[in-house]
C-alpha cells in the first residue's frame, strides 16, 4: 500500500504533513479507506486512517472493526468510546499543522467536528489528488475488475435462458442480480437497469412494472461488485422479431462504439473520443439521440473519475479502466447501449468483458 | 411536503431564509433530496432543492431527471450545462443571506463550490434539525414502512422453502435478495446479512463461503427498501437440531425483545430502553454477550437518526419508528438476535414486522 500513499503525497502540490481519510456513516463510507488501507471486506463506518510520507498508515477503527482490520497492514488503534476516538485521533495526528481531507468523501458536518477538535490544523482538500492517483491502475487492481467483469459476462451469458413472455422489467432485474450473486459477485455493482421497449430510450430508468412483449428493445446494464471493485456492462437485445429501424440502431451504436475503441490509447484527449462518437452517431439518421458521455472510469467506485466526456481535457494514460457506452435513444420508440470495460495499454486497448456484441433476438 | 418544509423552519434554532438540499455524485444524495420533494423514484445526481419558509420547493435538475422531476409538487427549474446550473441556482437564492443546509449529507467539496459561488452567504448546518423533523413519521412513510415490511416479512417465510444441506451463506443471501425483489422490492436495503454457525457471533458479519452444517446457528437480517423506504428484521433459526445452549440463548433474545417492546412509549428515554434490555441480558448466564445497541430509527435510511443506544437521552414520541433487535453473542460459537419494526403509539408500539418469533428448527 506504501506505494499509493507516497503518490498521493507526490501528487499534492500543497506539502501537507498528513492525510486523513475519515469515514462517516454509511452512504457516506470514502472509497479511498478501501485504496490506501487495501481492505476488500467491510464497512469501516466511523473509521479513520492516517497516511504518512514515507508510506506509512495508521489505521483507527471501532472494537466491532478491529478483527476485520487486521488484514490491512497498518498500524492498528481500536476505540470503544467517542471519547477514545478523539484521544487516540489526535494522539495519531500529533503535531502535524497541514493536513491533507479527500473533501469528496467527507461530509461537511463531519469536516466541522474535525475542525472542532483540531482548531490550529489547516485542512488541504486533496479530492482531485485522490482522484488523478486512482485514475492508474496498478495490475491487482485491474485483476479485481477483470474479475468482477469475468462475473458480469457468465450472467449475461445466462440471460436468454431466464427471459420469458410477459416477465416484468422488475422480474429480470431480480433474475439478474440473482445470477450475479450466484456467479460470485458480493453484489450488484449498482442498481441493475432492465428496462423494456419505450422505457429503454430513458438511460437514467431502472425496472418497473412493464410487462416484456414481442419485438420490446430490452437494455440490461449491470455490473457485479467484489473484493470492492466493480464491472459494468450493457447489452441490448430484441425480444423476438426485430424490426429494421431497431437493427439501424443498433449497428450505429455498436459501430461508434468500434470508433472510440479504435481511438482509445495513451496520449489521446478523453473529451476528444466523445467527440469522435458524438460526430459519427450525428452523421447518421439517428442525429441528436445519443444524449449522454461515452464513458466513465470504473474502479472502486462504479464512477471512478472523469471519463470519456464533451469537456474532459483529461489525457489518456495506460492502466486507466473506462467504460465504453455509447448509446442512441429515441423517445416513445427506444433506446439501444452497448457498453464494454477497457483497459488502457501501451498499444491501445484490452476489452475486459468479453459478452458478443452481436445483434441478438432472444426467444 | 409543504408542512415537512414549515417545520424544518419551525425547529430550526438559527433563523434562516431558505434551506438548501444539494445532492452530490453517489453515494452522496442526500436522504433529505427525497424526503422533501417527496420523490419516491430516480437518484438525482447533482440536483438541488430550494426551500421556502411559507412551505415551497424549488427544485433544480439535470435535463435527463426533467421527466422524473415533474412528479413533485415543485418550481422546477432545469439546466443543461454546470454554467446554466450555476445561472440558475443564483437567480433562486436571490438576495438571500443566510442559508440553512444539511451538512450531514452535503460533501465538504460540495460545500466548498457553495462557498465560492455564494461568498456573501452564513451556510447554517441543520443536521441535526432534518434528523429531529425525520425522527418522527408521517402517515404516508408510515404506509412506506408498512409496505417494506410486509415484503419482508413475505421473504421470511419463503425461507424454509429456499435452504438446503450445504448451501453456502452466499447462496442463502442470494435467495433471500432473489425473494424480497420478486415480493416487489425495488432492491435489498442493505447488504443481506445470512451468517451461519460461529460466523454469526459477528454482528457485523454479512456472508461467506461457509457452508450450512446440522446444528448451526442461522443469523437473516435483511430488509426490503421500496418508495425509498425502508424495512429491517432479522431471524434466527437452528438447522436441524438445536442444542440445549442455542435455546437457552434464543429465550434469553426473545425475552429481552418484550422488555423493550412493553417499555416503549412515548415519553420514556430512549437510553432507559436499552439499558433494561442490557441489564436484563446481564442478568443471566449469557452476561456480557450483548454488544450492540438495542435499536436504530428507521425510515428513508436504514439507520435514520438516534435510536435505542446506551448514550441516547432522546424522549420517545408518537410516530417514531424503531428497530427493536437484542442479540447475544458467544464467540467461537455463535449469536442469536431477533429484530422487528415499531411504531410509537399514543399507548404503546404497533409492530409493523408480523413473522412469527417462535423458535424454529429449519429442516
Amino acid at each position: 500500500m506504501s506505494a499509493r500513499v507516497k503518490t498521493l503525497f507526490q501528487k499534492s502540490t500543497t506539502a501537507v504533513d498528513v492525510i486523513l481519510v475519515k469515514n462517516g456513516a454509511a452512504p457516506f463510507i470514502d472509497d479511498n479507506f478501501f485504496y490506501v488501507t487495501e481492505l476488500t471486506q467491510g464497512l469501516f463506518e466511523g473509521s479513520a486512517v492516517l497516511l504518512h510520507p514515507d508510506g506509512a498508515c495508521d489505521l483507527l477503527v471501532s472494537e466491532l472493526e478491529a478483527e476485520s482490520a487486521r488484514k490491512a497492514t497498518a498500524n492498528l488503534s481500536v476505540y470503544t468510546s467517542t471519547e477514545q476516538y478523539s484521544t487516540l485521533l489526535k494522539h495519531l495526528l500529533g503535531t502535524a499543522t497541514t493536513v491533507g481531507i479527500n473533501g469528496g468523501g467527507l461530509s461537511y458536518h463531519e469536516y466541522i467536528k474535525l475542525k472542532e477538535m483540531f482548531p490550529q490544523v489547516a485542512f488541504v482538500d486533496l479530492s482531485k489528488v485522490f482522484i488523478a492517483t486512482r485514475m492508474v491502475k496498478e495490475p491487482q487492481e485491474v485483476e479485481h475488475i477483470k474479475h468482477a467483469c469475468r462475473i458480469a459476462d457468465d450472467t449475461m451469458a445466462a440471460l436468454p435462458d431466464v427471459v420469458f413472455p410477459g416477465m416484468t422489467e422488475c422480474q429480470l432485474a431480480a433474475e439478474i442480480n440473482y445470477l450475479l450473486q450466484s456467479n460470485g459477485a458480493e453484489k450488484p455493482a449498482f442498481d441493475t437497469i432492465s428496462s423494456f421497449g419505450k422505457n429503454s430510450a430513458e438511460p437514467h430508468y431502472s425496472h418497473g412494472d412493464t410487462p416484456l412483449a414481442e419485438g420490446d428493445l430490452m437494455v440490461c446494464d449491470f455490473g457485479a461488485s467484489l473484493n470492492k471493485y466493480n464491472s459494468d456492462i450493457t447489452r441490448t437485445f430484441v425480444y423476438r422479431s426485430a424490426r429494421q429501424q431497431q437493427k439501424e440502431m443498433y449497428d450505429t451504436v455498436l459501430q461508434a462504439q468500434r470508433i472510440a475503441c479504435e481511438m482509445i490509447r495513451p496520449g489521446v484527449v478523453a473529451r476528444d473520443v466523445h467527440q469522435a462518437v458524438s460526430s459519427y452517431i450525428d452523421s447518421t439518421k439517428f442525429k441528436g439521440t445519443f444524449i449522454h458521455s461515452t464513458g466513465h472510469s470504473l474502479g472502486l467506485a462504479v464512477h471512478d473519475g472523469p471519463g470519456l466526456t464533451a469537456e474532459n481535457t483529461m489525457v489518456l494514460q495506460e492502466n486507466m479502466v473506462l467504460t465504453v457506452e455509447p448509446g442512441v435513444y429515441l423517445p416513445g420508440i427506444g433506446g439501444v447501449r452497448i457498453e464494454d470495460d477497457v483497459r488502457v495499454t501501451h498499444e491501445g486497448i484490452e476489452v475486459l468483458t468479453k459478452s458478443p456484441r452481436t445483434f441478438t433476438e432472444l426467444n
